[in-house]
């Protein structure tokens, strides 16, 4: 064993840890099976995965938007964005989001949605709600990564979402990887509120985190709406209403008939599996790598959602 | 001054003498213009440019491919991917790539173009050649980016490409940001040459990075390529044949008659104007903004192309 694959054992056994330490969330985390230990791809530790290791979608937190070209699945994340989550959830079930549209399409960047007109009303639901950028990290169930990070201290996961840490202000935060859901605002920090939402759709823009307020994520669609003409308007507006795209309902997935609902599950993050499978994306043992990265950026782990075993 | 601004200084400092100490292509770098470097945003800095802040196209290493949707025009390093650069325009210019197409959109990661037979014939070019993965990085300018980087010791810009160094190896690469463009391979490294070439669309990829030669990248028409329709074949490939998207023709800028030549100009990566705009990249300035990230990941910094003044 020479001085690299210490190291790595090294940082292995103290993530393993650290997952320990800061699991909170019920069920406790499963053992890794002896396959998913020895798997080298990350295909063969899924193969290994148990049901343990996997959690359904949290169907009172998840929105399914319907697009022309199909369904778009968004999990909300209260414990990052509690108000916002609330708000949106209220925005759905009153049908603020019916009849809506995307308005913007910005290549490398962000798609977003949004009433064309601004002039929905807002029934009991908030136009604008407070900034919710950055939370304690107190408490917070957090797998860290172990790889240098060029935005933040600290950065890692968190019950599914990809996040960030400061242990100096014991602050954290969601980060703008691709496919996390923003509520747009103008330049008071306080005038977002989720009447008009974003998705990104290219390199992760991690200037923006702690500027706006990440609520969510794509879990299934983001093939339909990253594919979405780039509008040609300042900002990738469209400029004619007719390249708007038409979202025809936004419905909360508890609201919806079972037999409408998608049954997705997600790779749970605070699971010895989940140590492994990331460290099949930081080194590359395919047939087809010649030179493993031995490192890995936040962004590029994607949290595995699956249909439900 | 409080202590971190006075670290800003000393890094921006350093950062022109490393720009002053690599550059090595003539013209020599331009100073900056005072509205230049009192500029806070990167749109004040672009517009305080002065003319030898910008390059032209290299007309002999550029490529016009035409798709039904437009044009796309690639630059290639011969700096880099030498072998690659002189097989590609071998193969361009005996009409190689006439008629093939895109094969491939895999969501998030890129977008691919080969002959789909596999039956092609090859004239004077080549079929493989050896892997340009790497090179040596004495002699090479470099303007450093004085962030921490995820994956690779430095990283930084070359003569208006992404690039990473290993001092302790003194070797370089080119890095896998949006946009860039390489040679497919198999498993045998030295199974690449560019009849497939791919571009990425997505999250960095930077895994890849010197485990497959690139060969430049796409200075226009990006958003022509990124809303590709994604494949339901494995890696995103698309299963059936009307699913391509034919390929018209691929020629080299220089060959073009002048008046259907597309006339663009690069953002110089060696002078004091670009590490100004680096630096509004690094802190966005703008009213938009509350937290500056104080930092740049090398593939947040877009290297601008515009039309020719």
């Amino acid at each position: 064993m020479n001085v690299k694959s210490i190291s790595v054992a090294v940082r292995l056994a103290l993530a393993l840890i650290a997952v320990q330490a800061t699991a909170a969330t019920p069920p406790p985390p499963p053992a890794a099976t002896e396959p998913a230990r020895r798997a080298t791809t990350s295909a063969e530790v899924l193969a290994a995965s148990t049901p343990a290791d996997w959690r359904p979608l949290d169907l009172q937190n998840t929105l399914y938007m319907e697009l022309p070209a199909g369904r778009v699945i968004i999990e909300l994340d209260p414990e990052f964005a509690p108000h916002h989550t609330e708000n949106i959830l209220a925005l759905t079930r009153e049908g603020y989001y019916n009849g809506t549209a995307v308005v913007r399409s910005q290549d490398n960047y962000v798609v977003q949605w949004a009433d064309p007109d601004g002039k929905r009303p807002i029934k009991n639901a908030h136009k604008n709600i407070a900034a919710e950028f950055e939370r304690t990290a107190r408490g917070l169930p957090f797998t860290p990564l172990l790889d240098p990070d060029t935005y933040a201290p600290e950065v890692g996961f968190t019950d599914g979402f990809p996040t960030a840490r400061d242990p100096k202000f014991g602050r954290a935060w969601l980060v703008h990887c691709y496919g996390m859901v923003g509520a747009g605002r103008d330049n008071d920090v306080d005038s977002g509120g989720g009447t008009e939402l974003y998705v990104v759709t290219g390199h992760a823009p991690r200037h923006l985190d702690r500027n706006v307020t990440l609520v969510g994520r794509v879990v299934q669609g983001m093939e339909i709406l990253s594919v979405l003409p780039r509008g040609t308007g300042a900002l990738g507006m469209y400029e004619k209403p007719e390249q708007r795209v038409p979202i025809k309902s936004v419905r909360v997935a508890a609201d919806v008939p079972a037999s409408q609902r998608t049954e997705l599950e997600v790779l749970r993050t605070d699971t010895p599996t989940f140590t492994a499978y990331v460290e099949t994306r930081r080194n590359r043992r395919d047939e087809w790598f010649k030179v493993p990265a031995g490192h890995v950026d936040v962004c590029n782990v994607p949290i595995v959602v699956r249909a439900r075993h």
